[in-house]
């Protein structure tokens, strides 16, 4: 069957691989729908390997590179295995990339993303997303219900993500929260944020596409740092108080300083975005203020949760998915589109069949 | 009467100031016993002004350079004004320093800490602690119990601080500790933990002086970065996990990113420590490891909790207080004391009469 494997840095091959085995006891074997193009997928394209195993095998896994990329999937269970006993084929399904160990302290406790020797989906497990079969273990694959198409399904992964890191920042409804960086997490941390209830809603972004993504996907206000002085405009929304609620979706140090500024006194800072080294923060600021900052990743353990929002006709799936190609594209559309063209790009998906 | 008034950057001097007048309605007038030295009184002698006003009086209580200094004070209520209910002459009486404006959104639910026009005895208060007399608002005093004495009852302000600020990392019992820098707030924050039925507390300090007084004050034991690797040794004390709840009290960017190192996946930094500059953190591993960190500033809240558990016998306040000096060697004893032999002390109580 035809896959997407990364063999090294700028050297991912659209190639044909083995097809999986049968499905091993507690086991399922999907057939990829969909598979959603994510931003660590472009990191170990131009920067990798990151995740990926090269000089060893995974400890957990034993997967090595070579390796068949591709996590934000949907797809129809077509092989069960032993023991398997929560699907049937025919099933439509969403997949979690976590896999973990099943007997540490994080694993054992509900965590499992934190597990030590954990692996990911499509960077060190033994089949990825951008393949036309792949082989997952049952705890893995989440029913999609009927509102939810399989193109949405491949949202799932990545949207669940920001509900998790909004639900952690616990917004009530009065609050106000603002969103630094209006990329796919972004402007998905926006909609889980309206979606949970928040009246207002503030993003900040300096690309224009971006901007007028933010305000399609429910922000009340954009805040463009190149044009305005966002701690000023922030303190006006806010009426002096700064946000109750800031996620850093952008990963930058500037970014992540100033959202630890914009929040208010005793509110979150949620950090969901990747720093290359050591960021700066006001940490003088943070004691006297008494701010909290934490880190969330993946959304774990609110998969099923996130299907149900995505129910919401609030959600707007259509505005995250801006392009839709075959495997060959991969490379020639798929990446290059969302590095070039990036103001044009949410979310583009690939058809791996 | 005599007090210790600050005119400007290293120029403190012990001088004859006006009485303070009858107390308001709502205030009550204090003889002080005892006042200890704190490191925030260095900062404004050495580097200040940092919270004195010097420039424009300060909002709230139109105080202005020149003021009289100190705040960690016990001390007996000598008068009262109209409408005080709750103290009578002779109450002895520990005070919080936090002075606000009664009417903003902290002051008004339980964070006076964090008004925004917020005032501090000692630096833009009417009166310091390092004089004979005083008058504060009633709701500053709080009533020292018998087991509690005066020179202990100087100890309420900063300990009140720690016992906050561990609360706020929420050990349980079971947990394993890290105070990271053994200097007075260290310290406190090394017992405060203990205090709380912490099972295991570790310090992190290379002044020989600190070191052994972390041990007296119950450290399980000490880490020296000088002479071992931090990072290797914690995790053989943890078993691989990370400290469940650091507490950062040195406030050097060092030691900031090596506390956020320290802590286990999930696990909690408190940050009490003031710093010059923004200070770097990994964010990547806050964000995998799903860590949180929060500042903690002062023990607003918390006096009279605090007060019942410095009652404890396990509440060592003589491995605290280094020694008592009176008015005149403020400067000479107690912040060269502090300055140039800070190994040989941790709280040097000043007798201001």
């Amino acid at each position: 069957m035809k896959a997407a494997v990364w063999h090294g840095r700028k050297d991912v091959r659209i190639e044909n691989v083995k097809e999986p085995p049968a499905p091993a006891p507690g086991q399922v074997q999907v057939k990829v729908a969909w598979c959603g193009i994510c931003g660590t997928d472009l990191h170990e394209y131009l920067g990798g390997p990151v995740y990926i195993p090269l000089d060893h095998p995974h400890p957990l896994t034993g997967v090595q590179a070579p390796v068949v990329i591709g996590h934000e999937m949907s797809g129809k269970v077509v092989a069960i295995g032993d023991g398997v006993d929560n699907f049937v084929v025919g099933d439509r399904v969403a997949a979690c990339p976590i896999i973990g160990c099943g007997k540490c302290r994080w694993c054992r406790n509900g965590s499992m993303a934190q597990c030590d020797q954990v692996a990911f989906l499509g960077t060190s497990w033994t089949g990825g997303a951008l393949a036309d079969r792949l082989n997952l273990n049952d705890y893995q694959c989440y029913h999609l219900t009927p509102a939810i198409s399989d193109e949405i399904g491949a949202l799932v992964e990545p949207f669940s993500a920001t509900v998790r890191a909004v639900a952690q920042g616990q917004p009530e409804p009065e609050d106000r929260v603002a969103i630094v960086g209006a990329g796919p997490i972004g402007l998905m941390a926006l909609m889980a944020a309206r979606l949970r209830g928040v009246r207002q809603v503030v993003a900040i972004e300096m690309a224009e596409g971006r901007i007028e993504a933010a305000k399609l996907c429910g922000a009340d206000e954009v805040i463009n740092p190149q044009r305005e002085d966002v701690e000023k405009r922030a303190k006006e929304i806010t009426e002096g108080q700064g946000f109750d609620v800031v996620m850093e979706c952008a990963g930058q140090p500037a970014s992540v300083l100033m959202a630890a500024k914009l929040t208010r006194t005793r509110g979150h800072l949620v950090v969901m975005g990747v720093f290359e080294k050591p960021a700066a923060i006001d940490l003088t600021d943070v004691v006297f203020r008494e701010k909290t900052i934490s880190g969330s990743m993946s959304g774990y353990g609110l998969y099923d949760e996130t299907i149900r929002i995505m129910a919401d006709p609030r959600f707007r799936g259509d505005l995250l998915i801006t392009d839709h190609i075959g495997l060959d594209d991969l490379i020639g559309k798929g990446y290059q589109g969302l590095l070039h063209e990036k103001d044009e790009h949410v979310k583009i998906l690939v058809r791996p069949e």
